[in-house]
């Protein structure tokens, strides 16, 4: 019998709630909820809440805690405790998870107590416990993943409707897509956590937020939508990590695709993570990322395990000489800026291309992940950057922009 | 240390022999090959293999059994000496597996071992230990599957690049995607054994081939083809099993889908499952259905599962009142037929429309899928049957048939 102490009651929480009740072959039943606000009002019984954190860490009947909350720093306590009182824990904090991966490994091993994710990467997608028991046996090439259902709402509600980033943010939000601040997801920090999550268990790397690149889609403008469509291409905000002969590539940016390319026809709030490996060629897993009962089917799923005596091996850890990030690695990349010093800001390795408008001006090139990495903390925050796929594509066909300046040396056009 | 024995050394053998190599981490190589050829050439040391099935079936050192040979009676026989003698079976033999699933139920329970199939259904996409280690937990509602990789790259032929059936056949027989005897394939039968094993575990529902409702392409015409063009659809050679409120509705079916629908971009020799449950709400995962080494990535990772003591639960088996099949279903139907006889083999509960060409003729209407069963052992066999979705298309749009006879009573035109 599992007797749950959950903490948090927002939308996954009673999602969770919810699913448990229809559910009673999985033997669970939460048995108290800490949340922090006592006046609001709950639309079950009453005397399963609570506000003192302790009353589910010192409860000795709950054997599993799960937690919901926002606060990274809170969850990370909760868990911290929660192992030392012996108790495994389920989170789908990415952003406490992401931050505190490499003790939390060490919490695991010390306290000889699983703690479980699935929800906290691509919502229902199962994508951590298939990369364990099924793609790590194969050799992981690449993954490419749209792990951000807000940003990908939104840049689908561009291209489809034409609609400007702002339009569409504030559509997002008010369908509860987005929330009231967004720049977690618009800027791309969240699906950095989760890629984060991906790149310890398929290439056994635990690296910092701080060391992984990642651009949103806030500068993103009906100039750079016209640009992928003329090219029919569409831009999609992909987290990507592969093996370089130097170790491994890992960032977040948009990027431009075309309709070979499998994550093309993800729309709407879907996620989905395309893998491939040495043996099994392509695969693809799709499904929503967020939303009450989508995640809770992630968190179900991981209450079954852990009733199976389940936990992740870190395959790829055990195996492999430890890997690394290859931040040195060339990206093609498009950056669409409005001055100078945002352009310098980029120290482009080569420049292929570079136009001149008068509303608009991009160049596109050359640039190393460290360059963007430090590109971003100076003036290239204000520029739109993704990345361009490697098969060549025509650069400004049928694009008219009157040329304002002279353009410096372009060492060559493709 | 596994130590195999593997029966037969086709294309999935040579992949798995090969990737067994790259896989030192799994702790398991082939000590024997039993092959029914003496006189072929191998590509690999001889000595390893061996001509009688005793030289594996009585190998105490032998621990484990894969069997991928193409006879599925042969097939059943090795893997019931196998689980006599103390083996444990890994097999891709879906024929064999979908013939005989009750009694390899019962002889896993007998002799307490585990026969694992991952690689039977729809190749490298382990969808089989998703369903029962991550789905099962859910409620699944209904499965929709391209699970037949020949049919759907020719499908994909004919509708980009506009082929007939027989030419994009030929092309891929040519180009190794289509065996020269297709009939499993293009009749329907090969996706038809996967659903059987799908049906398993996802609903717990064990049903003979002869009771699963089939058509295949074989009948398909570029009117068929037009016909979709016009309505902005496309036809997939659709496995789906959903549940109904008499139990669970399973068929293999071509079927007309519109872009909305999630296999619609599934092309050339590509399979995907969709799986639709009460929490997770729309789950896809997309890869190869065939090949040497995508079916041995399914392979692989069947062996590190046994090698973890894994076993298939047959969770829906367990959970729930056994379940049946309800072959009294309705489904909305195209018959596009050539005479008289073809189409009074149908046997409609109601027409919805009838058109009649010099060159085609056509109905739509509703027949129970035991009607559908019936009209194929009869006369219905020679036309192309094909699903249509429930949310309404526009029938008939814009395409020019000269009405040859006055039409009998229609109930209505949608």
């Amino acid at each position: 019998m599992i007797q749950i102490g959950l903490f948090g009651y927002g939308c996954v929480g009673r999602g969770l709630y919810k699913a448990l009740q229809q559910t009673p072959q999985l033997n669970a039943t939460i048995k108290k909820i800490v949340v922090k606000n006592k006046l609001k009002p709950r639309d079950i019984n009453h005397e399963l809440f609570a506000y003192d954190k302790e009353e589910i860490l010192n409860d000795r009947e709950i054997n599993l805690v799960i937690e919901l909350i926002d606060d990274a720093d809170g969850a990370f306590k909760i868990l911290t405790v929660a192992l030392q009182n012996g108790k495994p824990v389920i989170s789908a904090n990415k952003k406490m998870l992401a931050n505190h991966l490499e003790e939390i490994l060490l919490l695991q091993k010390k306290y000889n107590l699983p703690v479980l994710y699935e929800a906290a990467v691509a919502g229902s997608i199962p994508i951590i416990r298939s990369i364990e028991e099924y793609y790590n046996i194969d050799t992981i090439t690449h993954i490419n993943g749209i792990l951000n259902g807000t940003t990908n709402y939104i840049l689908t509600q561009c291209f489809k409707e034409a609609k400007t980033f702002e339009t569409a943010l504030k559509e997002a939000q008010l369908k509860g897509f987005a929330e009231s601040n967004p720049t977690m997801d618009i800027e791309a920090f969240d699906p950095t956590f989760k890629l984060i999550l991906l790149l310890a268990h398929a290439f056994g790397v635990v690296v910092k937020p701080e060391d992984v690149l990642n651009f949103g889609i806030t500068q993103l403008t009906l100039f750079d939508i016209q640009f992928a469509k003329e090219k029919k291409q569409t831009i999609k905000l992909i987290a990507q990590a592969y093996q370089t002969d130097k170790g491994i590539a890992a960032y977040v940016l948009p990027k431009f695709i075309g309709e070979q390319h499998p994550l093309y026809n993800i729309h709407e709030e879907f996620n989905a993570v395309e893998i491939n490996g040495s043996f099994n060629d392509n695969q693809l897993l799709k499904g929503k990322g967020a939303g009450g009962f989508p995640t809770a089917a992630a968190v179900l799923a991981d209450i079954f395990a852990l009733s199976n005596q389940y936990r992740y091996p870190y395959l790829k850890q055990q195996l492999k000489p430890v890997n690394f990030i290859n931040n040195d690695h060339l990206l093609k990349i498009y950056v669409r800026y409005a001055t100078d010093e945002q352009f310098e800001a980029f120290h482009f390795h080569q420049i292929l291309a570079r136009y001149d408008g008068n509303a608009y001006r991009y160049a596109i090139g050359y640039i190393t992940i460290k360059q963007l990495i430090q590109a971003k903390l100076n003036q290239g925050k204000g520029a739109f950057v993704a990345e361009i796929e490697e098969t060549p594509i025509q650069i400004n066909s049928g694009v008219k922009i009157p040329i304002k300046n002279k353009l410096p040396a372009v060492e060559s056009i493709h």
